[in-house]
């Protein structure tokens, strides 16, 4: 418990559960890089500005220059007696260079060092995440092209609704994961503002430049209200927020995949790749992929709960409640980054069962009712009307165990005189599709102009 | 149970209590405008693109139109016993225009009519919350302007921290709002997709004219998806995560005022108006308005987990569960738009006990303790070295009872031997907050810069 | 805004959009009739123990007794205007007998008079809760013993497993709801407190009788720390959770009956009377009444997770943001009210489409994996061996789409010798489950033995 | 991958990445040891029953048995590229004993294998839990009867309420504490089923013996309903949420400590052992642990949200999500241990400022105000007209600067002629609480009861 960068006013050591507790060291030492990164430039700073001596400054960043490149090597190794990460560098500092180290704690608090760290690992991430988005738009829409002349029940409320092609259902997830990226890229515009200066919440009495330090760092502004600046985590839970919802559009995916490749839907297999057996049950090929995916969008959920939770009702401006920010953050986005990555290779081994397809729509040709009633409005009919008409002929087919092709005309006649012989070319899910008209629908001209506008844009 | 869009298939009558259950008329009704303005929308291009009779098209346009100056007179009644807005609206119509009501259904679906409803809702509120945002901000930024000259300890751990200014804090909230209005306005940007011609899920045989839909209700795009476009609540789920992020800077500041209102603190006093008193207490004056509103924090973090829950595992595209956006959806609008209005008030409301800040500075030297560590600085230590130092003054100050004022040079320098005479007047917060030099510090120049650009953009 | 049990202190009214946002009058008034009973043991214990005038004791409960009655008859109007229910109450009763009603507030103070008046609520509707579980296990046990011959394909991972009973499922959520009774159960009795005598926080001065009214009210015990009793909302939180955890378990079935109704898998059919139809689609029969009460189950999470976090970090004793404890729950009582009785109603309409089920089993004849491991197991295999043989045979077949019943008994012996003629026999549903022969297995006879106990119990 | 318990009918490897994320080896390691334990008595009931050669379940029962203490001795070490410990234990018996060990599998399956291993986990928890919450109840009892006769002002809406005893105030935390005892009791009771020998969901066909197994490990029963015993996860539910509950009570306690003390509050003060210092503020000594606790309880509720929403809809038996209910529940198990031993520590190192206590009185002589109005209710008014006299009495001396008990006695006949001079020993502390007469209230003699029955309680 030496390794402390405070305590001259303590007369007792911390209570060595507690600090155990407090310590932050197994889950921040992800930020490494970015506190290093973040120092060296900070020092840089204080030596241009006088602050420090240059000689000061510069053994600082070259030692930490080193350190970084030890880190990046995996030869430099993180203290985890440490009670953060900061320490734990900053230590480590001491250890080469000795009291000078002691210079680069000048107009910096921990209260701001941390956010700058958090800011730069949320950018560094944000960039990642958007990355894999594309990946697995990419091969959705990869599998959408090979299969665009895949028809099978689109469904509303679980049960056939329409006809509809598959790949049109596929860029539905495409246009859910492009509004996730959208929102991680709007979100990393608001970590993009440099919160070092801000001190322990007030700002310093040296004259540092803070703008200085944001062009060093990358950063597009700084932070305009120090208090703010150590108070803000809003950055973080914009992302949990942005994660969140993406992974609910996943958990929407799994279930859709696990109910398609069912026996029983018969729609997709997934590759073998992506599940796995049972201990007990010898045929078993369970979505295990599929399901964890599902599952663990609880989890992304609880992680954006938590921090938002923990932050209610905190008086400005650093509390340490606000030290427990990071390890569902951290969690959250490595989730993401696995699952991201493990979904597009699943997506890959998405095999369609197309022959079962076809027998789908001979079975059940209750999904042309609406075409049914659409045929009846161009003869003439409100739709309001043709609606009825075509429910009562739906259930007297299921009463009577009838088939509507089977219905000869003058069977139909009798719902309404409406119906002539080419009534019957209707009841075909290729003409039901390929009639669609309107933009956005489930037509294979327009799904194949969805499909080239998703190739082009996710190329850049 | 007669009043139903829908039923040629049924044979049997819905269960009363279950009917009622699932019947949304009595929070969906909120919507009636913006369902008559969707349809007379699509009655128009129906009839402009020959779909629907002209006439037909005229008598529903008409007579909407006159339903919806009614509704705005209050001389419109809607029907409860109705399932939903859509059928109180069509069943309206049609008993004022007969069977020509029919015509209005065509290519159309409730699942894309509500999404429609609801995003020029969502469109609407966003506007006006905006709105109320600004005001708060003007309220905090007039509060800060008037008492610009205040300075109180800023806090971190809910401890002593060091002199700032009142307006510095106030303006940090000042901050957080500025970053909800963003959201909100992102927000907005994603619900301003036309979703009509949708349909059920797969668009429409119809040729139907989007586009021209969009211009009449100004939307700025037409969805590309139309399964999608019926699947997705990520607009709703936006604005209440929005929201439950405003709420959390609500409760923050809530927390704070409560605080700083106690008589320990003693820092501002609330008015009146604000608060109430106990049925048994009769001294009590409580902070109930800021109670209140930081309670309701928790209900709208609750309401965009609800809707995030119910999304989570469902399959495309529309499902039944999703009705059930609206209630949380409603609730947490109606509860922002009132919170935001009363905070206005409040904060106008809020009277600062100066005299007492004086007070506090006297009483409580150890907040100058970084003052005295920077002076040490100044005078050529190392931070670290600095920090220690000061440290072992706090405490024998407390342990003997003493003020740092009060140590005479000869003692302070047996601490260091940097202390001269110069360094008394370092106790002094006015010195203190103006001594700050670094950009969006507590430097009274600093915070005036701040608050003239706040009165300059909020203006607009 | 004179209707208030206070303000000697204050100068100023109240602003009056806050008046109205801290009103709770618009839901409390559910809890009317508990306040005027808490109210006459209060009034008739002041009497007893002659803190008040005896008359004034007998004026004051023979006023409110006609107040109870006339709320019953629905001829008592609540005056909505008032700031809370208990104002409401205490203010008709001034009307009716002027002065004398001021002696009601003797020793009580709303902070104590609140948490009575909801433990007296959450008592009694606890009872009316676990009576409808009871009707809803009575209805699943029905359902479960007229159809105890039809056998399904349990499902692990939604995918085949092992033949079962549907009656064996069907009692598994018996169980569930019965451990839901049991923790509503246990919240009962922690609502059984009286909390009256705690004043504002700290007793009262007066020396009243507790035991008296706790006696006359039906309490088995007072409270023992009056700073808890009105700092405590645990009973209610309590309540919550049992009731998130019984729509857990709701949301379970239903997904389950969701897809046992699809036309895909075809197990069962739910009544017309809890489906509805599309406004689009003419054919559809839609399962909303399922699909609602698993979206539900998002809000009685949110309603749990809405007071738990406006609870967290509240300092003793009594906060204003406590009153935000009602709404959410009044809301999950009657929900769950509603949706229990729709259920029940529901299960009861609940048709089985056994000839399906026969086939199915025809179809899948990997449903017969563990029995083949298991028979293979009894002709001397070790267990794991066994699993791995029948995992090579059932991928046989399917790489060369034959049914394991067709493959001649040589073929088969090249996987292992341990088969023989008698093998065949063990491809059939009703030979596996009856084979099963532990304690709570899928066995006919266990199954029957469960129903039988339930039917006892259930009568009790 | 080769260390699998399936994959006859498997042709492909799992991708690789696919694979590290479904294996739960690094959480649910934390079950070796009820692991080895449920092995050894489901061999030996297979031994016992004749279902596997006696030889052969000795062998396995000897050499888990061996397993079990070299785990204990830390000399057994898991190898972590297993899928899961179920899997590692296997292959670590395969190993030592070849063959034989595959004979541990028959008539079981790792679905009921969980299920046992974290039941025996859940039980042994609950206990350890139990103990920690006495000890805490008891540190708690401990500082409340040592500091029996300091008096501080009571608090509602954070604001000086009236006059209580410190202890009766931790007491009321005692109560709390007290509750979630009984909850995890309860809990624990529901934990008390033995699943064994539901296998995979239906049961076996194998004659075991369920009770035996049950009776070795000590399970008060079996479990009913085998679909039942793999679905259910409402024990780790239920313990989840006892734990939210508790953390709800520790986040108030915290709180509270962290405001009392405050400079400003100045009631108690931590020992330095639960607190940090500041990098940057020599003199802060800031309250770390009971921040840190606080905003744990934000991950508590998380927790139980995420496992509550991961159970959300999924149909029976077994899914795969359900392997995610491990982590969020040994997190929450082990924060509770950790933060509870920790508050113990915190509650026996807090000291109490009794001087300032005095002064608080003193200056704020409206904490006396109910103890005027209950004065003058004894002198012959109604409470409600007291209550309005005394408000004005506090009015006018706030307006005035004045102290009430500065005010002559003619002077207070003015507000009502029921004064007299017996009332100015009114306005005193200690007889305040000495006057009150309630069961559960704050008279000293009432908290010592309390206190004398607590002692007794938890030395059981």
């Amino acid at each position: 418990m030496t390794n402390k960068m405070w305590g001259g006013r303590f007369k007792q050591d911390q209570d060595l559960l507690f600090w155990k507790f407090q310590s932050s060291i197994h889950y921040d030492k992800v930020l490494a890089s970015y506190d290093i990164k973040g120092s060296i430039a900070h020092a840089k700073m204080l030596g241009k500005t006088g602050i420090i001596p240059v000689r000061a400054a510069q053994l600082i960043t070259s030692n930490l220059a080193k350190m970084l490149k030890d880190l990046e090597n995996n030869s430099f190794k993180i203290d985890l007696s440490a009670e953060d990460i900061h320490s734990a560098i900053y230590i480590a500092l001491k250890k080469k260079i000795g009291d000078a180290a002691d210079y680069l704690h000048t107009a910096r608090s921990r209260n701001d060092q941390v956010v700058l760290d958090l800011r730069m690992y949320a950018k560094d991430k944000i960039s990642v995440l958007t990355g894999l988005i594309k990946k697995l738009q990419s091969a959705l829409v990869n599998v959408s092209k090979k299969n665009i002349d895949v028809i099978i029940p689109g469904l509303t409320h679980t049960r056939h609704a329409v006809p509809i092609l598959l790949s049109h259902q596929l860029l539905a997830y495409v246009e859910m994961f492009e509004r996730d990226s959208k929102r991680l890229f709007q979100a990393r515009e608001r970590c993009d503002e440099m919160p070092l200066g801000a001190c322990a919440m007030a700002g310093t009495s040296f004259v540092i430049d803070r703008e200085y330090v944001a062009k060093l760092l990358g950063f597009k502004k700084v932070s305009q209200n120090s208090i703010d600046a150590v108070s803000d985590r809003d950055f973080v839970i914009d992302i949990l927020s942005a994660i969140a919802i993406l992974f609910m559009h996943l958990s929407r995916f799994c279930e859709e995949m696990i109910l398609f490749s069912t026996p029983e839907f018969n729609i997709i297999e997934i590759g073998e790749a992506y599940c796995t057996g049972s201990s007990i049950m010898p045929q078993k090929k369970n979505p295990d992929a599929l399901e964890l995916i599902r599952g663990t969008s609880a989890r992304a959920y609880a992680n954006l709960n938590s921090i938002m939770i923990m932050m209610k009702g905190l008086p400005l401006s650093y509390n340490r409640d606000m030290q427990l920010d990071k390890e569902e953050f951290f969690d959250s986005v490595d989730m993401t980054e696995k699952v991201l990555t493990i979904m597009s290779g699943l997506v890959k081994s998405i095999m369609i069962n197309k022959n079962n397809m076809l027998k789908v729509f001979e079975d059940d040709e209750s999904l042309f009712a609406l075409d049914i009633a659409d045929y009846l409005v161009r003869k003439g009919l409100a739709f309001a009307r043709a609606h009825t008409i075509t429910g009562k002929i739906i259930t007297y087919c299921a009463d009577n165990r009838l088939k509507i092709s089977a219905l000869p005309i003058d069977k139909l006649k009798r719902f309404t005189s409406k119906f002539d012989e080419s009534f019957y070319k209707e009841l075909d899910a290729k003409r039901s599709v390929v009639k669609k008209s309107s933009t956005g629908s489930t037509n294979p001209i327009f799904v194949r102009q969805q499909i080239n506008k998703w190739v082009k844009r996710l190329k850049d």
